[in-house]
Parts: structure tokens; sequence; C-alpha cells
């Protein structure tokens, strides 16, 4: 049955190495709600409802029911209760499991990954209402994102995973010249070694994006996974779980390769589980305090964080001030900032910039960045659809206090949402800063939130995106520059800060978007985290080799 | 200038590239001494001889000169002064020489490195004299293991760096169709960026074979080196550094890009140096507390370790008896047991074995085992050949101790080294003991120390090593059997324990020697240490790819 698996998926597989050399543009899971068939929105639909207010059944022993508490920025009370099993019992079934599974060939651990992403694929729509519920993102990013996006990243770790597993012979008859005497002869095999049990923590905001790529890289190197959603979004990688685990039991393999821990904000588990010295993998998205801990504290393990971070924004000069504009107010508004991605400090210069050759104050420029944000979100019904909900309630707090005391650009309003009346929707409130008001703006401010800084000059825009990045983390910087002096500075200092660069967006493609089988998501080398989604060094360490070595 | 030395090395760099593949034995630097032409010998002994008693002069800035206190394990007072600079001018230094050495085009650095493999080729002789007067080892082992077979190391993580470097294309035209408007096109390129500065803590006995692996592997992703060499063991390290500023220097480049820190047993800067934040690479092979306490510490950083560990032969059977002590005899005695992969342990069934299907008693394996060894050694000119000398009194006095209390098989004896009257040289010990006596044999005694180790069945065997390498350890089991079901089960424990395996080896190939291109020197699975030398995991960390966006 996994040899099966390996078979249907071949040409799925070979596609994907083709393209993490090329980078260019593919995806095997339509984005496109329209690919899925006439029924498979209803259908889907369907099966999210019919998952509330009930207990989610999996066979995996549970030693209790989770509470229910796991409630939808939306505004709806979900009521789905989950098994709750003790790490202890998670650890030695993983372990129990994860022999055979580490020991089964790379093509059977491929192939059933593959057939996972394949059947969680034809589950789009279920998944989508999943993550749209659970998140607070509108429908078609938490389609999009939670979908077919998240399998291309779960897919890319399955082929870099294959890849790693696959860069040695089978057998090599080793054989040395002895001069005039025979030589030496030797038969050496290698043994995958998996690392260990891996435990992924999964982020709030974009479960199975971020939790996909760990996962996967683990499983296809042989290790069991044992998956703690965050307590305020369980059900998207709870149905991971449960697609898995049937996909694994089809195929012969005990479905303790991956378990499902679920825990609450007030009894949480991480610390227990990961510091379990039979954990060897730690896949963690989340804030940065808990990850900077796990970097500093779990060093039984392997710890690939994927952290907060301060991204910014650097105006210098543009031939298309318009389409700068309209590419901001969309990148930085998109699921009202809550994307680890999202631009939130914009860097303008005092004495203004150049457009076409001709300058623009400081004061237009910025009156015509808000209006643009203005504009776009000034009907509800669009502002919802881009918006989407405010997950934490932290968020709220940050917005509501992060104009006091700064001049505002534009004031945050409640947006209201016709079909979820009671999902907390808000604007993006703009505050104006000065560059030297660093504690303002040099820190995370996740959500709605976006600052305007001030500066002497674009040279001082990008000393001051260099310093948040490397006090505070980035993903992402975007620059506008038509100077190409400034260009290749802007790019020197990106490449020294280790954050990833885009220049002059004015049209479809946004900041915040990484995309799979090209785009590296984060870089690994600044405070943002410490891995990059997915690279080979998402994949080394989690396996060894073992040579054997007989005479022939 | 590194251009051309990229054309001039190409075609070594291309059938590397072959054999990290296929796995077949292959060495661009010859093993045979009488490769090196007539006049080598004698010019490279000269050359040696020529350093003894004088400042080591390299064009590095000299805080002051080190005190000349290495000293040979042959009993030459070799009085060489090395500069001493301070760690902070060092870092300062390599911070800027990086700058543009990380910026230099791939082929430029993987150029460089080449040449300074083939200068180092050219001086094996210097090199030879240097290893073995600062190790102790004998002159032949000190030619291949301290020149050639150090320099396939070297050449090893050159390929496999470059090859991590050139996964990407230049650029790519990205493009996503968009039905039917206009496909987002963007045009992509990476900038590889290099981790930081790279610290190489050099160990006391295979000082270039386990220093270049790393060094090379950080130069070639474009971090500047800082070389610390054990202060016993400075010599072989500090003529890698004045070759490599040299090839530096004459290519255009900075040559602190390549540095030497040396400090002394009583004032050492290792923590010092390794903790500043500015250092994100950190090679170390050497004893396990100290390894450990990196893994632990140096958080701040990429920690690559090579540390101790407890070898294990199990003995269960074998066709050969003969054969199979005749290779003991040599593997456990070569360089008197200084090797991190010389076994140590032999376990065998206190019920005897079967050899050719007939039964042999545990009195008489032990002491045909002992019998061997003594007979090896029996000739004081053949044994200061394979046992070098000691080259730690802590060595010395662990094979005084090591007898208390036990059973003794062969007493050690000192042996006489004609030429070098002065040298400390033993035969080692051989010491009876039970299974039940873990804490005797299960920690590590490096140096002339031999156990071996009554067991109540291989099964028992097998569990005793494998408790050892999980607590201790390990870099090489070596098992005779020749029932196929005994293979598998060693085999499975091997990979369980993460350590790698030989099987009845009787001839000319030992156990404690791996083999560039083809072998992996550890695991990196057990506490023997975190990393493998050299496989994709001990290069894929060195560098980042910083992601470039530009609409096209």
């Amino acid at each position: 049955m996994p040899e099966k698996h390996y078979s249907k998926h071949k040409e799925t597989l070979k596609k994907a190495r083709e393209v993490i050399a090329t980078r260019e543009y593919w995806s095997p899971y339509p984005e496109s709600p329209r690919a899925y068939g006439e029924d498979a929105p209803a259908a889907g639909e369907a099966a999210f409802e019919d998952r509330l207010g009930k207990r989610f059944t999996i066979d995996q022993a549970a030693d209790y029911w989770s509470p229910g508490t796991e409630a939808s920025p939306y505004g709806r009370d979900l009521g789905i209760t989950y098994p709750v099993t003790e790490v202890d019992a998670l650890l030695t079934a993983a372990q129990t499991a994860g022999e055979e599974w580490g020991r089964a060939p790379v093509k059977h651990r491929t192939g059933v990954c593959l057939e996972i992403l394949h059947r969680l694929s034809r589950n789009s729509f279920e998944m989508a209402h999943a993550v749209m519920q659970t998140t607070g993102q509108s429908f078609l990013m938490a389609f999009q994102a939670g979908g077919p996006h998240a399998l291309d990243r779960g897919l890319e770790a399955v082929v870099y995973a294959h890849e790693a597993l696959t860069l040695l012979p089978k057998t090599t008859r080793w054989e040395k010249p002895q001069g005039t005497r025979d030589p030496v002869v030797v038969n050496k095999t290698w043994r995958i070694r998996p690392a260990g049990i891996a435990a992924t923590l999964g982020v709030s905001t974009f479960p199975t994006w971020n939790g996909y790529p760990g996962i996967f890289a683990s499983l296809v190197t042989g290790n069991p996974v044992i998956v703690k959603p965050h307590p305020a979004t369980i059900l998207p990688l709870a149905i991971f779980v449960e697609t898995a685990r049937q996909v694994l039991a089809d195929a012969g393999f005990d479905p303790n390769v991956v378990q499902l821990a679920v825990d609450t904000a007030e009894a949480p588990i991480a610390k227990h589980l990961v510091m379990d010295p039979r954990v060897k993998l730690i896949d963690y998205t989340g804030g940065s305090a808990f990850g900077d801990w796990l970097e500093k504290n779990a060093t039984h393990a392997e710890v690939f964080t994927e952290k907060a971070g301060v991204n910014s924004v650097i105006i210098d000069s543009a031939t298309d001030l318009k389409g700068v504009f309209r590419n901001l107010s969309v990148s930085m508004t998109m699921y009202g900032g809550q994307m680890c991605t999202t631009p939130q400090n914009v860097f303008v210069p005092r004495t203004g910039i150049e457009v076409g050759g001709e300058p623009v104050g400081y004061d237009e420029v910025v009156a015509g960045f808000a209006g643009a944000i203005d504009g776009l979100l000034s009907d509800d019904d669009r502002a919802s659809d881009i918006l989407g909900a405010i997950k934490d309630a932290a968020s709220l707090e940050r917005l509501n206090a992060a104009a006091s005391g700064h001049q505002v650009l534009l004031e945050s309003r409640e947006v209201k949402n016709v079909r979820f009346p009671e999902a907390v929707v808000r604007t993006p409130v703009i505050v104006a800063v000065d560059g030297a008001d660093k504690d303002t703006y040099m820190r995370e401010m996740f959500g709605p939130v976006i600052y305007v800084v001030a500066t002497d000059s674009t040279e001082q825009s990008l000393d001051l995106a260099t310093e948040a990045t490397l006090r505070h983390g980035a993903l992402t910087w975007l620059v506008y520059s038509t100077d190409p002096a400034v260009q290749e500075r802007a790019e020197d200092a990106a490449v020294a800060a280790g954050v990833s660069v885009a220049f002059n967006l004015t049209g479809g493609l946004f900041v915040n978007q990484s995309a799979a089988f090209s785009d590296f998501h984060a870089t690994g080398a600044n405070p943002a985290g410490n891995s990059s989604l997915t690279d080979p060094a998402f994949i080394a360490k989690r396996f060894r080799v073992v040579g054997v070595r007989k005479p022939a």
C-alpha cells in the first residue's frame, strides 16, 4: 500500500524535485476554490458544521476530553472537545510507533506522506472553514493559506527530505588499491537513523501553513510526530492528525506515528512535552519569548523556530506612487496585520521622496498612504473580506494603546461583518512617529497597527530597519526606490541583516506572500527565527546516517 | 587569481562531487611518501627543523609572543613561539576580512580553498614532522593522517559546501498565471549570507584531520575562521594558517580571513573566544566535558562537536580467529589507543565462542587475543612504530591506574625508542573485567588501556555496548560473528545506538580508519559528538539564503 501511494504520486514528487532547483512557479494543489468541483463547497461546509458541539473522535487513547473552550474570532462557539492523552503516554506510543516507521523504506514513508497531502487537498473546503473559524482569516485566505498553500509547503518539505535521504547509494563496493598486493575491498551500506520523537508546537494564526513543513520533514525522515496545536486553534491540526492517522492505518502502519496533544492556555503542556529527553526535534511557530526559551533550553533537541519580528517598508523614490499605495494598502491590512510577514513600519524621509523625477513632500506621501488604506477599507463588506477578524485579545489591546501620545494619521474603526455580527473587526490605526522614537515603533505590534516613521534620509531609514531587524527580527523588507545605488545599498543591508527583501511591488504580488518551491520563508539569520521553511538545513539534522562495513 | 585557482582544480572538484555520491575509494592526495619525489623527505624535514627554537613569523598582528612551551611527546623541546593576538582584535579583524570574503563568488572562495589544500599537500613532509613531534604519532601515521588523509577530509568539506551553495539558480523568472489577467512576474535572485565568524578549537592528537573539515566548510560558505589550536599541539595548525594566509593574500583577499589564536593551558581563551556573540560557528574536537558545555551554553552559535567515546568490539563467532586477533591487535594498539576511533572494550561471552563451527573457550579466546598483542609489540622497534608516543600525562596516569584491583591479562611495558630515547612509549595493559563491573570499563580510558569484558552471551555483549554508547558515546563498533541473525541484531543495535559498525575485519582494514568521501566520521547521534564529518548537516547551517524579489 505505501508502495502504491508512492507510485501514485511519483510524478508530483518528480515535478517538485525539479521546481526546488529552478524555483519557478508551481503549485500542485489548486488555489482556486472553483477547481474542486461544484459540490465541494457545500460538502466541505457541511463537514465542518458537523464537527461543532461534538467530541472530535479519533482512534487515539483519550485519558479525558478537553473542555471545548476553542472560540471563533467570528463569534461562534465551536464547542468541540478533543481527546486528551497524557504526555508520557504520547511519548511511549510515539516511540513504539516510531520503530517500524523509522525502519520503513524511504519510498514507503514518502508515499504515505504524499497520500496524506492528497487526501487533505480533497478536503480543502472543510479545512478552510476550520481555519477561518479558528484563526479569524477571511474565507478566501483561510482556503488558500490553510489548504493548498499549506499543502504546497508540506510537499516542499517532503521533497527536500526525500532528496536528503536519497543522496547515498544503497551499497558501495569500496576498493582501495594496495600496490602489488590485493586491494582492500569492503562492502558498505548506509542505514538512516531518525533523530527520535518530533514535537510540533502549532501557531494560532496559520496552523497548517506553518505546521506542515516541520511535520512532513520529520515524518519523511522517519520520526514519529506529536502535534500540539495552539490551545486557541486546535481544529485545523486535529483534522490533519485525523487524516494522517487514517492514511497510516490504511497503509498498515501504527497510527501513533502521528498523535494529537491537546492542552489549554490554563494548563499548558508544551514545556513538559519538549523537555522530555525522548523528544529530539522541536518545531515551533509563535511568540519570541517562548521561542527564545526553546533555543536556549531545549539543547537536547534540534529546535526549529519561527518567531516574531518587525517588518519594514522603506520608501525612497517611485515611478508610480499610486501603485505603491495600492500595493501597501493591501499587504498592510490583509488579515488585520496578523501575518508574521506583514510590514509594520513604513520609513519615509522627512525631506520627501522623488516620484518620476519630481519631488513629493513627506506630508503628501503620508496622506496618500493613509488615504489609500482608508479608501480600500471604506466599505464594510470589502473591509471584512480583507481584514478577517482579530484573533487575539492582546492584538486589540495593542491597537487601543498604539495611538496614545502620538500623532494619528488614520484612526482605527470598527467594521461590521454582516454574516458574523459578533466578529471583532478593526481597520488599522496609522501612527506617525519620529525615527528617534525607537521605543514606540521598534517592537512588534502584532495586529492592525502601522507606524509611519519619519527619517532624515533613506540612509537612515535603512539603518533603522537594520537595527530593528538585528534586535527584534524581521521576515520581510519592502523597498521602494528607482535609484540603482539605493537598491544595491538596500540589498546589501538586507543581506547583512539576514532578511529577505522585495523591491518596488506595485502590482498583484504582496510582500507578505511567500511561495513554496520558490521563496524561502524566513532566513534563520535574525531573531525572527533560527530556521527557514523549507531548505536543506531544515531537513539535515532530522536524521543521521549509520555506516555499516563488511568485508567483500 | 581565485578564478584561476578554481579552473586549475576544477577536475579535482568534479571528481570529488562524483565520489561523495558513489562513496567509492578515492584520494587525490597520495598517502605513499614515495609519491612526493626524491627530495621531498629531506626538504620537509629540514623545513621542520628550521622552525625550532624560533618565532613562528606570520603576517598577523602580534600583541606578544607565546611562551614556547609546546613539548614533543618524543622528548624534544620544540621551542617555537607564536604570535599572540588579543581575542577582541582577532574578532574585529575577522569581521573586517569576512566582509569581502563573504561577498566573493562561490567559485573564488572554492578556488582559494582548493589551492590551500594543494599547497599543503606539497608540504606534506614538513607537516608530517610537525604532527609527529607534537602529537606523538609514528612518522607514517603522522604523514598520512596529518597530511593526505586530512587533506582528503578538507576537500570533502569543500565539495559538500560547494554543493550546498550551488543548489539554487542565479536568477529565476517566477511567473504565476492569473487566469485571463496578466500573470504576476517577478525576478528572483538569492544571496548567500555567511553565518558569521567561525572558531575552530583544535584537538591535541589529530589537529589537521579533525580541524580541516570545519575550517574548510566555514571558509567555502563565506565565513572568516579563527583557528585556536590545542595549546599542546600548535605547530600543525599554525602551518595551516600560514599557508592559508599566503594563498589568501596572493589571491587579493585580506589574509585575516584565517587567523591563528594561540593560548596556553594556564590561560585558556576558548570560552572567551566562542562566547563572543560575533562567533556564529564553533567547531570543536576534544574531551567531552568542554564539548558538552559548548552544546549547552553556546546557544548563540552553531556548535559542531566531536567528543570522546567508549568503542566496543563484540566477539560472537569467527571463521578465522587468528585473523581476528591480527586485526584487533593492530587496531587496538595503533598510536597507543589515542585515536577517538580505537576500540577500548572487547566483549567475549564467558561460555566461549564458535570458530568454524567448533567451540573455543573464553580462556582460550582471551589468551589468544593477549598473545597476539604481546607478539605484535614484542620488538621495541616495531612497537615504537606502531605505538608512537604518549601525548598526554593523563593517559599515562590512566594506564597506571587501570590494572589496580583487577585481573591483568597482559601487563603494560615500557618500550625504548632508539631514535628518541626520551619518548614515553608504553604497550597497552589488558584488563579482564566482568560485564557487571560497569564502573570500571564503561568510561573512556583514552590511551593504552584495553578491557576484556566477560558477558553471559552475545546478546548481553550487545546490550552492554549499547548502554556504553548511549551513556558515553562511541564512534565505532566492531562485531565478529558468522551468524546472520546475530549480524542483523548487531546492525539494528548499532543503528539504535547511533554508531557506525564494521563486521568481521580480519584483513588490512582497521575499524579505526574512516575514509573521506566514503565513511562518515561519527554519526552525530550519540554523546560522542553532535555532528558528522562530513555530511550535508555539517554544512547546512554555516550560511543562509536571502531572497531578493524584483518585479520583472
